[in-house]
C-alpha cells in the first residue's frame, strides 16, 4: 500500500487541522506533509490530497497515481498542468451542492425583494414601499448546470421562478429552459432578470461576462457570481452599474482574494461583496468523501470520476 | 339590490384608484363614497367595502348587512366595535399568503446567512467568513398558523428547517411541532433560533413578546415581526438586543406607521426596519376576491366566513 501526501499552501494551523482530520478519518492510512518524507519515501507516495497546492511540489512524487482535491474548483491545477499520467479528482459533496443551492436562493430573494434599496432607505429613515415583483414574474437564469447548478435549479424550482440555464452541451431539466452555445447565451441573457454564475473558470469562460454580454441583459437586471471572479470583467460590470443599465451585483468571488482594500467593488452602492461564503467546505463531510474514495481505490483500484483536463472540470 | 359604499381614510388618490378598480370589477353594482349619498340613499346601502375606515362613518348606514375589508388585518374595526348585527369579512387572498410565505423565507434566510453582519463587514472592507449554520440546524418557530402561517410553514418546509408553531387550539401540521397555551409558548421559545410572528393583534396577543417571553429565547435568537407592531413590546426588545441576548430583529410593522423618524428602531445596529412590505395587497386580486364574494352574496345570500369578534380574526 502506497503512502499518502497532503500538499497545500494553506496557513500552517489550517494545514495541521486538515492533516489531523484526514488522518483520523483515514485511520488505516499514513498521511504525511511533503517535508516529512525522504526521497525514497517520496517514491512510495501514490496518492496526494491537495488544497491549493504548489504544483511543483506534486512533481516530487515519481509514482503518484492520482490527486484528490479538497475543493471543487481546480482551475489552478488544470492551468499549470499535472505530472504525466496523473489523474485529478475534485471534491463533489452533495451537501456542498445543497448549501450552494441555499445560497443561490438566499441572494436571489435578496435581489427580488429589494434588500439593498431597503437598507439604504433604513439608513435615511425613509419609509417607502417599493414595487414587489413576485417569483412568477422573475426570470432567473443559471450559467452552468453541473452538480451545483442542478441543485440550485431544483431549489429555485420550489418557488415559481421562470428558470433557464446555459450549458456546454444540451441538457433536459424539468421546468427549466436550456440554452447552449454563443447564440443560446445571447438569447438567454435577453430574457434574464437575475443571472447567476456557477461556471467553472476555464479559458472558454474567462471574462464570459464582459461589456458585450452584460449589455445583452435587460435594463435593471442583476447578477450573482458564486463561482470564480475571473468569469466577470469587473471593469465592464462597474461601467454597466454606473450607467444604470444593471441594477445590482452580488459578488462572492474575486480575481484576488481576499478582495484588496483598494478595490472599487467594496464601496460601490450597487455591489454586495461577500467573502467567498456561498459554499463553504464542510471539513468533516469533505474528509469523509475523500476517505471513501481512497478506501474504494485501495480495495478495488477504482477511481471516482476524474477531471477532464481539456474541459477543466 | 342594495347600494355599496366604499369607506376609507386612505389618501384621496388611492381612494379614487380603489373605487375605480372596484367599480370596474363589480360592473353590475353601483359603488359610492359616503359623501356622494343622500340620507335616503344611505338607507339603501347593504354592503360596505372598507380600507382603514372611520368606524363612525359605518353607523351612517342603518340597513348595512355586512362589511368587506380590503385588508387581512381588522383589529381596528374589531376594537371599536361594529354596528349591531353587522357581519365583518376580511380579505383572505391565497396569493397574499404565498407572498407572505416568500417574505418569511426571504428574511429567515437573511438572518440564517448573516446578511446584517456581512453588510457591516462590507462597509468596513472586512473580509471574514462567519460560521455557516445550515438549514437543518436552524430551529424556526412561527407564532400563528392561520392561512398566512400555514403557507409560510409549507414553504419553509421545502428547506430542511426544524419547524414549530404556536396556535390557539392544537393543530396537526406535517413536519411541524405544534405548541399551544402559555406552557407551550414557554417550551417553544426555549427551542427557537428564529421566531416569526404572524399573529393577529387581539387583547390576548398585545405585547405577547415582552421582556419575560423574549428572555425565554436562547442566546442569539432572532425575531421577525410580519403581523402587527403591537405584538412586541419594543422597549423590551431593544433592551434584549442591547444586552446581547438577542441577535437581530426584522421589523415590518409598528405601533405607528410610517415609523416616526424619532424612533430608536430606525438606527439600531441590530434591527432591520421594513416599511410594511411583507404582504402587500395586490389590488387586482383583492378586487376580484371582493367581487366574487359580493356576487355570491347577491345570488345566494351566502356570506363568506366572517370574523369572530371575540377572537378578533
Amino acid at each position: 500500500m502506497g503512502k499518502i501526501v497532503f500538499v497545500s499552501q494553506l496557513p500552517t494551523t489550517e494545514q495541521q487541522q486538515w492533516l489531523e482530520l484526514l488522518q483520523q478519518t483515514l485511520s488505516s492510512e499514513s498521511i504525511y506533509f511533503p517535508h516529512q518524507l525522504t526521497a525514497s519515501q517520496c517514491a512510495e507516495v501514490d496518492i496526494a490530497i491537495v488544497a491549493n497546492p504548489d504544483p511543483k511540489v506534486l512533481r516530487s512524487f515519481p509514482n503518484l497515481v492520482w490527486i484528490h482535491s479538497l475543493w471543487a474548483g481546480v482551475e489552478n491545477l488544470v492551468k499549470t498542468g499535472l505530472p504525466d499520467g496523473v489523474q485529478l479528482v475534485r471534491l463533489i459533496d452533495p451537501e456542498l451542492a445543497q448549501i450552494m443551492a441555499e445560497s443561490v436562493l438566499t441572494w436571489t430573494l435578496y435581489l427580488q425583494r429589494n434588500m439593498p434599496s431597503y437598507q439604504r432607505q433604513q439608513q435615511q429613515r425613509e419609509w417607502r414601499q417599493l414595487t414587489n415583483v413576485n417569483s412568477k414574474q422573475m426570470r432567473v437564469s443559471v450559467l452552468g448546470a453541473g452538480e451545483l447548478g442542478l441543485a440550485s435549479l431544483s431549489l429555485l424550482g420550489k418557488l415559481n421562478y421562470t428558470l433557464s440555464c446555459w450549458t456546454r452541451s444540451p441538457k433536459t431539466i424539468d421546468k427549466v429552459t436550456n440554452y447552449t452555445g454563443k447564440d443560446g447565451l445571447t438569447a438567454m441573457l435577453a430574457k434574464t432578470d437575475i443571472l447567476i454564475s456557477l461556471l467553472p473558470l476555464t479559458p472558454e469562460t474567462k471574462h464570459l461576462l464582459n461589456s458585450e454580454t452584460l449589455s445583452l441583459l435587460p435594463q435593471d437586471a442583476s447578477i450573482i457570481n458564486f463561482s470564480r471572479g475571473g468569469i466577470i470583467d469587473h471593469d465592464a460590470l462597474l461601467k454597466l452599474l454606473d450607467n444604470q443599465h444593471l441594477n445590482h451585483a452580488v459578488l462572492d468571488v474575486f480575481d484576488i482574494e481576499p478582495l484588496p482594500a483598494r478595490s472599487p467593488l467594496w464601496h460601490h452602492p450597487k455591489t454586495t461583496v461577500l467573502p467567498h461564503i456561498s459554499a463553504p467546505t464542510n471539513h468533516c463531510t469533505a474528509a469523509k468523501i475523500v476517505a471513501d474514495n481512497i478506501g474504494n481505490y485501495r480495495k478495488n483500484e477504482i477511481l471516482p470520476p476524474t477531471v477532464n483536463l481539456n474541459k477543466g472540470y
